[in-house]
């Protein structure tokens, strides 16, 4: 009967721009607050974020515990730590501030607040049944589009696994992004940031799962990074950090509601076992995942190609493959580990990480089907 | 510090696709329903989808109560009847079947169960303070885009004039936009709502109000509705409608958003005074509004101007003329009122009109000032 079948498409509600965190704690008050758990990093208080979220809710009599007991590649055990001090403490909303790894804290710590049991019970799609406490997401990258998003990744340390939790309830129910949160971040975050949300736009634009609402989305993404990553190290400018800002955010959307696809869950698996930063996988393994699955979606592939070079004509027959060496073309001047051989410690341990990773809930998405040798030879050919 | 100051962007979670309708019952279960208000009317009824509605409820064992006391420019008198019907049955979650008027009237007796008083009190932006029942909306046309929008209009008998009500709490909860809805709708309908869209589009993609957010949204609905919308009427496939049902959503994604303009304050201020017919306005005052804020937004006007040509190429100066003349030329050929003198009585009341119309909510987001004579000359030149 048509194209599309019955899709779904939800968001949280955005405030975006500079200036926009002012808007904290009206916002936790709408929502109900009379103590916000704030779960952030050390990082984030080490730049000042951290206080000056405290002091606005200080400046609005908001009561708040602060919880910052958070790695990348965040840990159960933490998750649990932080749940306990939600549920001991009376808490009645989440604020989290930072990029991915404090949010999708937070979403752990809400499911188990809202749901009880223990976080690796809900791993996989809408295993999350009971609604979670109200959420307010303050991103400090453009990448994760975790404050956007129903994924929600914790690392199940006795497993070395990186679980992907994926479910409606975990869209936060405000997105508050402040650009001038990433002024201060250095060129490395902010490009490998920045390439999470390439990832995100591009796989899910091929997912199986896109649909009209998510493909618009996708594609405004890819344009903006494609225009806007190399001027962001030479001139960090607030309008850039801005259109890098709408570019994660609308890669959030489209993946969030499309899915990912092989680069993901391949980033998933080495997270799980070699700890590697998630930022740090995507500039090795984009490309290469895009060629294995170019064969399956070359009309896609040619309009992701077209952004990509910056053309406006029509799709020439080449033009997908032309887009994939552009983009390696692009990061191959950035200074980012190139093949995965530079973060990898040793080749003896890929076939563990592709068996591991075709379990990965982003496999789902994926146009090509693959198995744990298709990985494997993705992995040979990243090496 | 930036082109774009701190923007809002919130919309309701959607359900799209032909058949999606049959997700009503476990919609509501899931937003808390024991009993749903069902708000629609008679063509609804007449057309036997509101009897689909009630088996789908039914069969999932889903108590209701109907109320199809609804006319189109829905009036005060039955939005305070309806909150009444909804109290006193106690209900708990709103179910709004039809266009504009049922789903206005739904979010008007939402308003009353929510906050109390009349509904006159909540006339203006932001006056509803406290949340509204849950609410599920299944839009019957794709144009009003009250399925997406914090916008509600009603009519004060009394005073003869057309509330708009906009607030963040009117977004209902979900919105399930199922397109076979649209396959039995005769052509006038299916073009007037489409135009109402369109205007929707344009008016709010030259809001001041617009951010990257909203103007995505209102360029591909303005691209979507040229594309479909003399093959609707020609050919009513499955695939078209929709088209224009995306169109639809993403035009409500827009205006919820940026807000309107100086089209939809003169079709508010006709249809409180005649009670005309809103869908039936734009195809007369769209262009000519749109010439008199050509002078102060050149650029978006060319923007505009170049999809409804279908033009891929860069912005010539002309463009945004150009493209005014080419929606005149694909106006002219459909079968509605051309001129304002085909849809108001005599022309004695246009001042009565205009200086009712600069107090709507909409001219404070129109992008060119304009005091009622403004809106006068404006009316004459539609005349």
């Amino acid at each position: 009967m048509s194209d599309h079948p019955i899709t779904k498409f939800a968001i949280p509600e955005i405030i975006f721009g500079h200036g926009s965190i002012r808007y904290l704690a009206q916002c936790a008050r709408r929502l109900g607050a009379n103590r916000a758990l704030l779960v952030t990093d050390q990082g984030l208080i080490g730049s000042g974020w951290a206080g000056h979220v405290m002091d606005i809710l200080r400046d609005e009599s908001l009561d708040y515990l602060l919880f910052d007991k958070v790695n990348s590649n965040p840990r159960d055990y933490q998750v649990h730590e932080g749940a306990d001090l939600y549920v001991r403490e009376k808490a009645d909303v989440i604020i989290a501030l930072g990029g991915g790894s404090p949010m999708d804290t937070a979403k752990g710590i809400g499911t188990i607040a809202g749901n009880g049991g223990r976080i690796r019970d809900y791993e996989g799609a809408n295993k999350v049944m009971r609604p979670l406490p109200p959420m307010i997401f303050i991103p400090s990258n453009a990448g994760s589009g975790s404050d956007i998003s129903q994924f929600c990744i914790i690392t199940d340390v006795e497993r070395q696994v990186k679980m992907s939790i994926i479910s409606r309830s975990l869209v936060p129910n405000v997105s508050i992004i402040d650009p001038t949160l990433l002024m201060t971040k250095n060129d490395n975050l902010v490009v490998s940031s920045a390439i999470d949300a390439l990832a995100h736009a591009i796989e899910s634009f091929v997912s199986p799962l896109a649909s009209p609402f998510t493909e618009i989305q996708a594609l405004k993404a890819i344009e903006l990074i494609a225009r806007n990553l190399q001027p962001a190290i030479h001139n960090r400018t607030p309008e850039i950090m801005e259109q890098l800002s709408i570019a994660s955010t609308a890669a959030g959307m489209s993946f969030s509601n499309a899915g990912l696809g092989i680069g993901h869950a391949l980033a998933h698996s080495l997270g799980g076992i070699f700890d590697t930063l998630h930022g740090l996988v995507h500039p090795i393994v984009l490309p290469v995942v895009m060629r294995y699955n170019l064969p399956v979606c070359p009309e896609k592939m040619c309009v992701i190609g077209r952004i990509i070079q910056g053309s406006a004509q029509g799709c020439s027959k080449d033009q997908g493959e032309e887009g994939i060496a552009k983009l390696e073309e692009l990061f191959a001047v950035l200074n980012v580990p190139h093949r995965m051989r530079d973060i990898v410690p040793d080749d003896s341990k890929l076939e563990k990480i592709c068996k591991m990773a075709v379990h990965d809930a982003c496999m789902l998405t994926n146009p090509r089907k693959a198995d744990w040798e298709d990985l494997l030879a993705i992995c040979r050919e990243a090496w």
